[in-house]
């Protein structure tokens, strides 16, 4: 219901904001083409959205689900487990990257959207960037996560710092002989780089 | 003996660089216990680096380690493997962090150290965030990193723009749907905040 609520809503906005010439080709496939992809990402959402209330209800975990989508069909599915678990990196995209790749037999999701209940944080967004997906969806914000409590926000502002002004201090320490692996690893003829 | 070496200057180094009055109170136990800290760190981070190195001859992933430790005593060490297991989040430290909060039976490890033979990628950051160890010791730096071809640095800098600059697009969608679970959320009474 609310899927539906929102198309509808998009429709009207996007028809007030189209220029007219734009307007008059409202019918032509590749504007049907554009309309079907927004109501599969709403619908793609929603999906996550009923995780991630499942996930609150069941007392699983935090208030998350991500949902990974790849040529139209969900191929993994993932809810917060952090406490759970007893694993802090068991945020909801971190769950459903794992599960997408090893479904998929790859550590890359190329041609794969994500929709995620929440903007992800550093360490999912940089989980993300590894992964390299065509695009994310998101829904809640990081200040939103932030009200009710997570330091989402908090840790974006943290690593914009530099090293030296961070709360969790970062010291440098023999760096001249952790470089030996770095040597090893570009004179692997058969290194498998990703 | 690569430890034993960097013992030796750092001793030489902190002599020429003590003030008199310090110099004069170098055997008083506080000193010496600060000196034996410094030779413990170094050789939690001279076995990160020989995992690393052997992680590269294995072939299991690139050429990165961590361990970490908890009351002077290694509790947990993994190695990158990304590669080997398909799954783009095997980064060394996430994999010993997983591994250090289910030998202890946390989401959280307050006074540990982490060890790790590179500056923490944003993934990893945001994990050690999530962890909330004492501090971190690094020995290569994102930029060595960039130098063999990881992307650390550019995931460093794509965080750093905001959404709508990133190379991944970042698309808002149905917050206010997504509202409920955090509503949800704060509304529970057994919750488990971290």
């Amino acid at each position: 219901m609310a899927v539906k609520v929102l198309c509808i809503l998009e429709r009207r906005q996007s028809r007030a904001e189209r220029p007219a010439k734009i307007r008059s080709r409202r019918k032509r496939p590749a504007v049907r083409k554009v309309r079907r992809a927004t109501i599969m990402s709403n619908r793609f959402m929603a999906r996550a959205i009923e995780l991630s209330l499942e996930n609150v209800r069941s007392g699983k975990g935090g208030p998350f689900a991500t949902v990974i989508v790849e040529d139209g069909k969900i191929i993994a599915e993932g809810t917060n487990q952090v406490t759970s678990s007893n694993d802090p990196t068991a945020h909801a995209e971190i769950v459903a990257i794992r599960e997408a790749c090893k479904k998929l037999g790859t550590f890359q999701l190329t041609d794969c959207e994500i929709y995620t209940t929440c903007e992800p944080c550093p360490m999912c967004l940089g989980a993300i960037y590894w992964t390299r997906p065509a695009r994310v969806y998101f829904a809640n914000t990081a200040e939103d996560a932030a009200t009710i409590g997570f330091r989402d926000a908090f840790i974006y502002d943290e690593i914009r710092q530099p090293l030296t002004r961070r709360r969790i201090p970062m010291i440098p320490l023999m760096r001249d002989e952790a470089q030996q692996a770095f040597r090893a690893w570009e004179e692997k003829n058969d290194r498998i780089p990703y």
